[in-house]
C-alpha cells in the first residue's frame, strides 16, 4: 500500500466520524457502504471501440460486482446504438467535452479508459476530476510523465486508480505465478516470453505514433514485459534491447518488431520479444532449478494453456479475465484497499519501455537499478 | 565451395593424369577409389570421453561408410579397454604425440576430434600433418585466429575439415530447414531459440576456461546460434547481449547464463538464451507471415519433436545423427565435395559467439557486417 493511499485510509476513518465532507467523499462513503447492501458499482465504458463492444460490455454482465451505467463516446451513432442495446439512460452517456459532468451523476461510480493510449491521461484526468475512479487500458500511457500525472491526478481526487493488466486475473497466470513464488521447481534461472501478431488494417491508430506513443512493444509486447515482472516478482536492473523493421511504410511511424532481454537483481535473465508481423508467439516459460512451467498461448481472451515440466496438469474453468479484473477493482474500491494492478505498476513497465527504446536508440544497455 | 578446395579438385584431376604426387595425394588417391570398391572410411576418434565412448563408437557401428579404425588416446588405460572391446589393431593406438605417426598408416582416413574445446587446433593441425581428414566436435575452437589456423592447416593439407554439428544430419532439423528455405509459411520474421542444461560436476574442463573458451554459450548455446543461421539462411549484421552469473564460485571462469539478439539482413530477428544452470531450454521457433513451425526439444541426440502452425505433423524415423554426420563427411571425402558444416562454418560461429562476449563486455550492439 502506498502512503498516499494509507493516508486516505485514514482521512476517511476520520471522516466518517465527523460525517461531513466534500462531495467526492460523500459519494466514497456511499460506495463502502454498498458493499454491504450489494449495490453493484456503476461502470462507465469511455471509448467504445473493438474491446468495449466485444470484450468489456460482454464482461460487464458477468460481473457480480460490477453493471455498465454509462458511456463516453465522441461518435453521437454509437451512443444511439448502445443506449438500445443496454438500456443507458440519456444522463448516463457523455462525450470527451462533457465527461467532467458525471460528478453529478451517482450512478457512475468507475470509468474504464478504453481510448487510444496517448489519450489515456486526458481521460483519466477528467475522469478522477469527476469523482470517479478510475480502470484504465494497457498501455497506462505513452511516457512516464504522463503516467506520473494520471497517479498524482487521482490521489488528489482520493480516488483509485488501475490498469486493465487482465492477465493477472487468469487462473493460468495465477498458477504460474504460484509455482513462482512457492518456488515448485526451485529457484527460476531463465525467463523466455513473448508476444506478437501480425496487424491489419494499415490506418489504424496502433500504427500512428501521435495516438499510440509506440508499436508491437506498446501494444502486446507489455505483456511479455509484465509477465517477466510477475514470474520473477522482481524489478529489472538493466536492459538491451534490438530492432528491425522491413515493412517501413506500414511502419513508418512506430516499431515492427523488437527483442529485449532483462537481468534482474537474483540473476535472473529474461528474453523477450515482440512484433506487428507475424503471429503465432504467445507464451512464457520459466526455466527453474528442477523444472520449468509456463503457458503457451499465454495472452488471449480465451483459451490459454499452461504445462509444467513435471506433467502435472493445468486445469482450470474457463474465466472472462476482464470480468475477473473489474470485479477486483470494484472489491478493491469497496474494501479501500489498492489495487495489484495499481498506477504504479503501470508506470513500471512505462519506465521499462522507456529504456527499451532508449537502448535502441543508443545501441547500449540501459541501467535500471 | 571455397577457392581453395576448388584448386585442390582441379590439382587432383590433373594428378591423376600425370600418376605421381606426395604421400598425400597418393592415399587421397586411393581413397577416392575406395568409393567404388565400397572400402569403409577408417576414422580415429581423438579423445575417448564420454561422447566418443556412448555416442561416436556405437554410431560408427550404424555407419555405411565409415569404420572405427583407430584411437588416439592419453590414457592407457582406456586403449587397454578399446583395443579390446573394438578389435583395434596396437599399430592403430596412438597418444597426442605419437599422433603425426598416423602419416604411415594407410587404415586411418579420418581424425575425429572429441578433446576439450581449446586442444581441438593443436590435434587438427597434428591431424592435418600426417595427411589425414579431420572432423571436429563443436565448438570449432576457442577464438577465430584459431579456427583459422585449423581451416589453413587443412587446406596446406590438401586434406577436408568439418566440424560435428550433428543437428544439420536430424531429419527434423533438415525439414524445418526446408520449410524456412521454401517459405512455406512465408517469409520468417523472428526466431526464437535456446538451450541449455544444469551441470554437474564443478571440476569438469567444460568449467575451466583454459580448455573450454567459454561456458554455456560455447558449449550449448552454439546449437541455438547455428540454429538461427540456417533458419534463417543469413548471416547476423547486428548482436546484443546480456549476461548473468548467480553461482561465482562454480561459473568462476566461464559463463553461466546468457541472452543474445541478432539481427539478420532481411529483417529477421533472433532471441537467443544459454544457460548452464537449469534443465528444459531446448527449442527452436519461426515465426514467418503465415504461421510458425519449429522443434521442442531440438537438439537433443533423439527424440526431436516438430510443430507446425498447421498442424501438419513431423513424421520421421528415429535417425543416429552421428551416424549420418560421419556418413556425410566421408561421402564428401569419397566426392571431392565441401562438407556442409566445413571449418569456414564453424569459424562464423565462433566470430558471432566472440561478437556477444565482446557486447556483454562493453554493453554495446556489435556489428557484424
Amino acid at each position: 500500500m502506498n502512503a498516499t493511499y494509507s493516508n486516505r485510509r485514514r482521512f476517511l476513518k476520520a471522516a466518517t466520524l465527523v460525517a461531513a465532507g466534500g462531495p467526492w467523499l460523500a459519494r466514497f462513503a456511499s460506495t463502502a457502504r454498498a458493499d454491504d447492501t450489494g449495490r453493484k458499482l456503476g461502470f462507465a465504458l469511455c471509448g467504445l471501440g473493438s474491446l468495449s463492444t466485444h470484450q468489456l460490455a460482454p464482461a460487464l454482465l458477468k460481473t457480480s460486482r460490477c453493471r455498465l451505467a454509462g458511456i463516453i463516446t465522441g461518435h453521437p451513432d454509437k451512443a444511439e446504438k448502445w443506449k438500445a442495446q443496454y438500456n443507458i439512460p440519456d444522463k448516463s452517456i457523455y462525450n470527451y467535452d462533457t465527461m467532467e459532468q458525471m460528478a453529478d451523476n451517482p450512478d457512475i461510480d468507475v470509468v474504464y479508459v478504453v481510448t487510444p493510449n496517448a489519450l489515456h491521461a486526458e481521460h483519466t484526468l477528467k475522469a478522477a476530476k469527476a469523482g470517479k475512479h478510475v480502470l484504465c487500458e494497457k498501455p497506462m500511457e505513452t511516457s512516464i510523465e504522463r503516467c506520473q500525472l494520471m497517479i498524482d491526478a487521482c490521489n488528489a481526487a482520493h480516488r483509485l486508480l488501475a490498469i486493465g493488466y487482465r492477465s493477472r486475473f487468469d487462473p493460468n497466470t495465477q498458477e504460474c505465478i504460484r509455482l513462482a513464488r512457492e518456488k515448485v521447481f526451485g529457484q527460476i534461472k531463465v525467463i523466455e516470453a513473448g508476444f506478437g501478431f501480425r496487424i491489419g488494417d494499415p490506418n489504424q491508430w496502433r500504427l500512428k505514433h501521435d495516438l499510440a506513443g509506440g508499436g508491437a512493444l506498446m501494444d502486446v509486447g507489455i505483456y511479455a514485459l509484465q509477465a517477466t515482472r510477475y514470474l520473477s516478482g522482481e524489478e529489472p536492473i538493466s536492459v538491451t534491447s534490438l530492432e528491425t523493421k522491413t515493412d517501413p511504410v506500414k511502419f513508418k511511424e512506430v516499431d515492427e518488431s523488437i527483442t529485449w532481454q532483462l537481468k534482474f537483481p537474483s540473476g535472473i535473465i529474461a528474453n523477450c520479444s515482440t512484433t506487428y508481423i507475424a503471429n503465432g508467439i504467445d507464451f512464457y516459460t520459466a526455466y527453474a532449478e528442477q523444472g520449468n512451467f509456463g503457458l503457451n498461448p499465454a495472452y488471449n481472451y480465451e483459451g490459454n494453456r499452461g504445462a509444467r515440466s513435471d506433467g502435472r496438469p493445468f486445469d482450470f474453468p474457463p474465466t472472462d479475465q476482464f470480468a475477473a479484473e473489474m470485479d477486483d477493482f470494484a472489491q478493491c474500491i469497496q474494501q479501500n484497499k489498492p489495487s495489484i494492478v495499481s498506477g504504479e505498476e503501470g508506470l513500471r513497465d512505462l519506465r521499462i519501455i522507456t529504456a527499451i527504446y532508449e537502448s535502441i536508440r543508443t545501441g547500449k544497455a540501459q541501467d535500471l537499478a
